[in-house]
């Protein structure tokens, strides 16, 4: 049984779509906690401010998704970069509601294809969504410092 | 056809440990590049060192696997606690070990039965499992910050 019990099926598309929605939301709360001008503003030790953080993972999400599920990789449009948390917000939850349209049409045999996303990165498509939740994940804990270091409680963690 | 994408599965029992590991060798380097004395006292904003937050991980990685494996949840031993880099290290490395042998002989109904982990986290055994991965990219996030603030340059997120 130990030998086949490492090919179980541990996530389904389903499954894991919901994982980054779950993920999305929390992330959504971290973006509502700043002020407005400490959003696009501050940071610790060089980095990025939170607003250029959530842009990247913007620039992920559903241009990923496109990108799994056609082979065509195009990067999100630039002229869209939201100036204020209320268009961060309202671009966020667009691609909330384009994530589960699009994810839901991924081809199946496009989650094991090997493709080059993006022209650069090369891997399989799950491998590639993993990594746009993983990187959404690791730079939201950045978040997490960036408030606290505001003196700001952030949202809990488990709170999906 | 799309009815059905959604039940496909797009990860395994073998895929997932190897994505696990992959993030637990990237934590390992952010370890390692902390110099001895700030990996236990350096923090940004009250939070903690990173010693503390990689003690945390320890304490979710062996227990958690035990756990989903086989529904007793036993909490790590606090003695074990490491007191310098070298040790945190040595204990690290014992895990990887670990998780290598007992993974694998996770009972493939494990992974969906729901149990209370630790006797306080409901969850299906892949979210407990999930939620260990995403907290260690989640406070190695954090990691990267306070290295950023000494002046450290971290590792590349994508080397795994």
């Amino acid at each position: 049984m130990t030998a086949t019990a490492t090919e179980v099926s541990v996530i389904t598309a389903e499954e894991l779509l919901k994982h980054w929605q779950g993920h999305r939301g929390l992330t959504r709360k971290v973006i509502e906690a700043f002020p407005e001008n400490q959003l696009f503003t501050f940071s610790v030790g060089g980095m990025r401010p939170f607003s250029e953080l959530a842009w990247e993972f913007i620039g992920m999400a559903v241009p990923v998704v496109d990108g799994v599920a056609t082979g065509k990789w195009v990067e999100f449009d630039k002229a869209k970069k939201p100036a204020t948390k209320e268009e961060l917000l309202s671009l966020w939850d667009q691609q909330t509601t384009q994530l589960n349209e699009k994810f839901s049409k991924i081809p199946p045999h496009r989650f094991s294809e090997t493709d080059k996303a993006f022209g650069q990165w090369e891997g399989s498509g799950i491998k590639t969504i993993q990594y746009a939740i993983d990187n959404e994940i690791h730079h939201r804990g950045q978040g997490y410092v960036y408030l606290r270091a505001l003196g700001i409680e952030p949202p809990h963690f488990w709170e999906r």
